[in-house]
């Protein structure tokens, strides 16, 4: 179905408006993507879609546009044509082909998490301790999916992982990669006992060089927040902390280089573990 | 010396305001630092701190900030107050401890460059190529810094990395990593013959896995543009092109991630190397 919305009182618009806003997301359990880009890949990892909006002006301009949207019809899903100015109040950026989609946040239970049906993935979960950066997260989100870590556990005090500009540095991850969300330490800790992952805690100090540990098959990876690092009951529980060593005169590096140092260690102490066998 | 700024109109004011444009940096060979780490960093470092902009209700707020003017008062170099809408307009975001610094650029001769007295550095260069995001950019000069890399080499058509949201996540990079500009791919090659570096370039694909290459000892390191890789001219005079594996649905890694993992394979190789030895 093709529309036109042409008030801002219009209820769908309104309702995709307060996605901006975190507790909207949270409630109706819907996030916004903007750009083709975005919407292609959300269609062919079958994320579930639940309508488009289209700058109308952009209606007529690009053949590809075009077929995007005859594809989305063809799936059945609602397309809403707006004007300039109702579409910008909805984007965060202006998107030069102005298409943006609302979806569903995938639910993923604990047994659709930690078992999963498709194997590929290599049993390595990455956990997230109230790391707040969107930017940070976004990217280190599109590591791992790119790394096939298995999911990524959020701690309670994590950044919204649905918010714009986390969608945006996922680029796509966020519709592959399983995501779980714990209220607690405890509970995170619980589950990495209970799975039988090998808990790694990344620190700044005080602790043993990444690539002098064995970081291979079954791991529990923590990456703590960017000032503060991880919380200390994370860090006891661990069974391992590693540190990337730096030149003396550098404080830290960038939390999402160097989780993408740690996570690429694990994939390269990987393949040597499987060519040796 | 201390001083107060009261007007729009005061000349050096007006040319601090400048170095919000590239033309101005480049023209005066400065840039502008934000905030009290930075600048404590900058006067750690031995980096030519020209002139100091405090925003005037800053003064007598914390004993940390008051310290840290005299110590900038002791090393000689003027201290200007500005009025809160002054400040403002100086800086790219409003700092909580209000306080702004304009340093000279660095400048190394080929000489400095390539020949360093200190030799702490382990002879590995990194070479840009046409990178263009601020953060990007930033966050990857303060990854070659922590790794210990010699230094920076800037093809022609790199953003600049004294642009304030570089300097910003440079993280004090900038202050010890030496860089040198080049304005050509035929000139970049040049010196990576003869200063007898091994080349290396990162591309996404008909390349050999990174961690089975050998990566240790005297190497460039080249990272390209974030859309379009490394320039044909730079892939062909590499030794060797190299690339990071993924899961066949991403299509990249943030170039900032990709390069942090590039540069810490080199550390993590040149460790072994030293060990065996």
């Amino acid at each position: 179905m093709r529309k036109n919305i042409e008030s801002a009182n219009n209820a769908i618009f309104k309702t995709a408006l307060g996605l901006q806003k975190k507790k909207q997301r949270e409630s109706l359990s819907q996030y916004m993507i903007e750009g083709p880009n975005l919407i292609r890949e959300a269609l062919e990892n079958r994320a579930e879609l639940l309508r488009i909006f289209v700058r109308i002006d952009e209606e007529k301009r690009s053949p590809e546009l075009e077929g995007l949207l005859n594809e989305i019809q063809r799936q059945g899903i609602d397309i809403y044509f707006l004007s300039r100015k109702l579409f910008e109040k909805l984007g965060e950026t202006i998107t030069p082909q102005g298409i943006l989609g609302v979806v569903k946040k995938p639910n993923y239970t604990e047994e659709d998490f930690f078992h999963p049906l498709s194997c590929q993935a290599n049993g390595n979960m990455l956990v997230l301790d109230r790391l707040q950066d969107p930017g940070n997260l976004g990217t280190i989100l599109r590591t791992a999916d790119a790394a096939g870590f298995q999911g990524v556990i959020l701690c309670k005090g994590t950044g919204d992982v649905f918010a714009p500009k986390v969608v945006r540095s996922a680029a796509g991850a966020l519709f592959r990669l399983p995501l779980f969300f714990t209220n607690s330490a405890e509970e995170t800790i619980s589950y990495l006992h209970k799975y039988e992952k090998r808990i790694l805690a990344a620190t700044m100090q005080n602790s043993q060089v990444y690539y002098k540990v064995n970081l291979c098959g079954n791991i529990g990876l923590i990456i703590g927040n960017e000032g503060n690092g991880i919380c200390q009951e994370l860090i006891d529980a661990a069974d391992e902390t590693i540190c990337i060593p730096m030149m003396k005169s550098t404080e830290s590096l960038n939390a999402a280089v160097a989780a993408g140092i740690l996570i690429y260690e694990t994939v390269r102490q990987r393949s040597l573990d499987n060519s040796e066998q």
